[in-house]
C-alpha cells in the first residue's frame, strides 16, 4: 500500500460502533441519531425516486439544492452567495473536507488543526501531503490560546482548519474569537476551512457564526456543512462546500474525479428540508434542547462532571472523579461491563493525549438515554 | 489551488451535457439512461427510506450488500470472496477506482492506462502523485499490441488500469488478451485496477472474464464495478471493490476519510437488485441488445461507418466518410446543428488523438433513439 496511509488508521467511529454491537451496548458513541428523520423528508425522497430522479446529477449538484443551500445561507448570515458558481455539492461534509484539501493543500504546506479534532482532517492533510500542526484547545472550557496560535505559524503555513460548533467538545466558537483568528489568517495571507455541520445545533443564548462572514473573509474561506445532522438522516451523504469561484472551482475539479456526484434523489428530497427553514429548525432545536438537558442530567447522576455543550450533539464528560484516566479503557470497560458506548477523545489528539473526558451523543430517543441512565448507575 | 489541478481540466461529460442542455439537443452523448430503473428496485430503496435505514452504514458498505455482491461475483466468475474482507462499497465506481488509486501508488510510481479512457484514470493517478503511462489500443479493433505494452514498463511501472468492457470504444478483452496482459503484470511484479462497470453488458458470443480469476492474478487485482449501470440508477452512486485482503484494507483505509460511506437507504436497494439475479441480467441484455442494434442500424443509414460493440452501452462511429475529421468540430456541429449530443473521444487521449470516430451512447428509450435519427438525417 501507499507510503501515505502509515499515518492513519481506522476510524475510531467504526472500531467503537463494532465494539458496540458486539457487546450490544447502548450506543452513545458515533453520532447519529437512533430516531427517524422528518416524514416530509422521506416522503421527498420517495416522491424523487418514483419520479425517476434517478440518474448521474450535474457532478456541481443539483441547480434546485444549490439555490436551496444558498437562500438557507442568506437566511442565516444575511450575506448573499452564488449558487452557481460558489456551492458544490458532495458525498456528505467528508468528502467536502477532502476535496477542499486536496485542492488547496500542496505537498509541503502546513495547515493548523485544532486539538481535539474530527478525525479525518489529519489523514485528509496527509493524504495531500501536507503536514498538521496541532493547536491544542484548553480545558475545561476548550480555550483558544491564540498566541499559541501565532506561534505554530511558519512560512508554509497554507490553511487553518475550523471546526464550529465543535465536535467533540460543543464549543461554538464566540464571534470575537472567529475575529481574532481571522485577523491572524488575514496578516499571513491563510486560508481558511471551516467545518460547520453542527451549525442549526447550538443552544442557549449562543450563537453559531460563520468566519465567511467576517471582514475580509469571504474570499479565503471555505465553509463546509451537510444535511445529515439538521435533517436526521446521516445516511445520505449529502455535503456542500461554500467558497469563492476561484476556491470553488478548484474544490470542483477534484469532486468531480473523486465521487462526480452524489445521490440524485436524495439531493432532491434535500431541497425539500432545507425549504422547511426556520420552523422546522426551531422544533429540531426544541427536541435536541430537551435530549441535551436529559444527558446532561443523566451523566450528572452517575457521578461524571459535565459542562453542558454549547452547540452540536455531544457532550464530553469527566471519568476522573470516578478514578479512571485512561479513556480509551473507560470506553473499554463501559462497554463491555455497563454496556454503553462512548467515544474516547484521545483518538482525536495527534499525541493520543489525555484529557480525562469522554464523548457521549445525544442523538438519540428519551428512552434511549433513559435506558442508558439504567446500566450507567452502576458505575457509581 | 494545489499544483496536482494543472493537469487536468472539467469532465467531458459535464461540458457535453451542459451543452446538449443549451441547445436542447437529443443527449446521447454523457453515458445513463433516459429510462426509469426497475419499479422493484424504486419499491426497494423507498422501502428502506421508511424502514429508517437513513443512518450511516458501515463505512466498509452495509453486510448485506457485501453478501449480495459476493454472490453475484460467485455466480459469474465461479470464484469465491470474502465479502468481510475483500470487498468494499463506495460512492459510486468513480470512488472506488480514485480510492483504490490513492491507497496503492506512491508519487513517482508509473500506472499504465490503455487510449482512450475513461476520463477519471489520469486525474486519479496524478492526484497521487503517479505518473500516468499511455498505451493506445488499435482501431479499427482496438486491438492491444503486447510488444507495446511491454516497452512501456519500467523499473517505477506499478499498475496497470484495465477497462472490460471498455467504454468509449465496446471492446470486450477476451480470455486469451487477459492471459497475455496477466503474464506481463506476473512477469513484472505489477497490479491491475480493473474496471468492469458495464460487466453485465455483453453481447452476441462476447464473454466478460475478470482477470482477478486468471492463475495467479487474484492477489494483484482489485476489480471495480457498480450498480448503476445494471440497475440503471447511475445516479445512486453505490459502487464497489473487490480485492485481496491486503489491499482491501488500505483500500477501505482512504474510503473511510474521503466519503466514510455511501447512501445507507440505496445500499439497501442494491440488495434487492442483485438479488433478483440472472433472469434481470439476461431481460436487461435483451433490451440493451435491440437497442444497440437500432442504434447501430440509425448511425449506417446517417452514412457512419459504425463497428457493433461487443459490449457496454456505447457505439463508436465514424465521422470520416462524411468528410469530418476533428470529433470535437464535429460534436459541436452535432449538438448545435443537428440537435444530437454524442462525446468526442479525443477527452480519452494524453495528447488529443483524432481517430475519426465519436462516441453515442444507446441507454435511450427506442423512441429517443428514433427521434435521434430523424435529426441524423441532416447529417447526409
Ligand atoms: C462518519 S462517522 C462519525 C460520526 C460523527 O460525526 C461523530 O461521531 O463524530
Ligand atoms: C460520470 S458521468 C460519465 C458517464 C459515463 O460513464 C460515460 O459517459 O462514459
Amino acid at each position: 500500500s501507499a507510503n501515505r496511509l502509515a499515518g492513519f488508521g481506522t476510524s475510531i467511529f467504526s472500531e467503537i460502533s463494532a465494539l458496540a454491537a458486539r457487546y450490544q451496548a447502548i450506543n452513545l458513541g458515533q453520532g447519529f441519531p437512533d430516531f427517524a428523520g422528518p416524514a416530509f423528508l422521506k416522503d421527498a425522497a420517495c416522491s424523487a425516486i418514483n419520479a425517476d430522479l434517478n440518474q448521474y446529477a450535474p457532478s456541481t449538484g443539483l441547480p434546485t439544492l444549490r439555490a436551496a443551500i444558498a437562500r438557507t445561507w442568506e437566511r442565516h448570515s444575511k450575506v448573499s452567495v452564488d449558487p452557481d458558481a460558489e456551492i458544490t455539492v458532495t458525498s456528505g461534509a467528508t468528502e467536502a473536507m477532502f476535496a477542499t484539501i486536496m485542492a488547496l493543500i500542496n505537498p509541503g504546506d502546513e495547515v493548523l488543526i485544532f486539538e481535539p479534532f474530527y478525525d479525518s482532517y489529519p489523514p485528509n492533510v496527509l493524504m495531500a501531503g501536507g503536514i498538521p500542526r496541532y493547536i491544542r484547545l484548553h480545558e475545561p472550557r476548550w480555550e483558544v490560546d491564540f498566541a499559541q496560535v501565532r506561534a505554530a505559524i511558519t512560512p508554509q503555513t497554507k490553511a487553518i482548519i475550523l471546526n464550529t460548533p465543535h465536535n467533540p467538545t460543543g464549543k461554538v466558537w464566540s464571534r470575537t474569537e472567529l475575529s481574532q483568528l481571522a485577523a491572524i489568517a488575514i496578516e499571513h495571507d491563510l486560508l481558511v476551512i471551516s467545518d460547520e455541520v453542527y451549525d442549526r445545533l447550538v443552544f442557549e443564548d449562543y450563537q453559531h457564526c460563520s468566519i465567511a462572514t467576517l471582514p475580509d473573509m469571504w474570499e479565503r474561506t471555505v465553509t463546509i456543512s451537510s444535511t445529515g445532522k439538521t435533517f436526521s438522516v446521516t445516511g445520505w451523504k449529502i455535503g456542500y462546500a461554500i467558497a469563492p469561484n476561484s476556491l470553488t472551482e478548484a474544490i470542483r475539479r477534484v469532486h468531480q474525479f473523486v465521487t462526480f456526484a452524489s445521490a440524485t434523489p436524495l439531493q432532491a428530497a434535500a431541497v425539500v428540508g432545507l425549504n422547511a427553514g426556520e420552523p422546522y429548525e426551531r422544533q429540531l432545536l426544541q427536541f435536541y434542547n430537551a435530549r441535551r438537558e436529559q444527558l446532561v442530567k443523566v451523566l450528572r447522576d452517575a457521578g461524571l462532571y459535565v459542562l453542558p455543550p454549547q452547540g452540536t450533539y455531544f457532550v464530553m464528560a469527566d471519568i476522573r472523579d470516578l478514578g479512571w484516566d485512561n479513556d480509551a479503557e473507560f470506553c473499554r470497560y463501559l462497554i463491555s461491563e455497563i454496556g454503553v458506548a462512548a467515544i474516547p477523545p484521545s483518538a482525536f489528539y495527534h499525541d493520543g493525549y489525555q484529557s480525562g473526558m469522554v464523548r457521549f451523543c445525544f442523538a438519540k430517543k428519551p428512552e434511549t438515554i433513559a435506558a442508558a441512565a439504567e446500566k450507567l448507575k452502576q458505575l457509581g
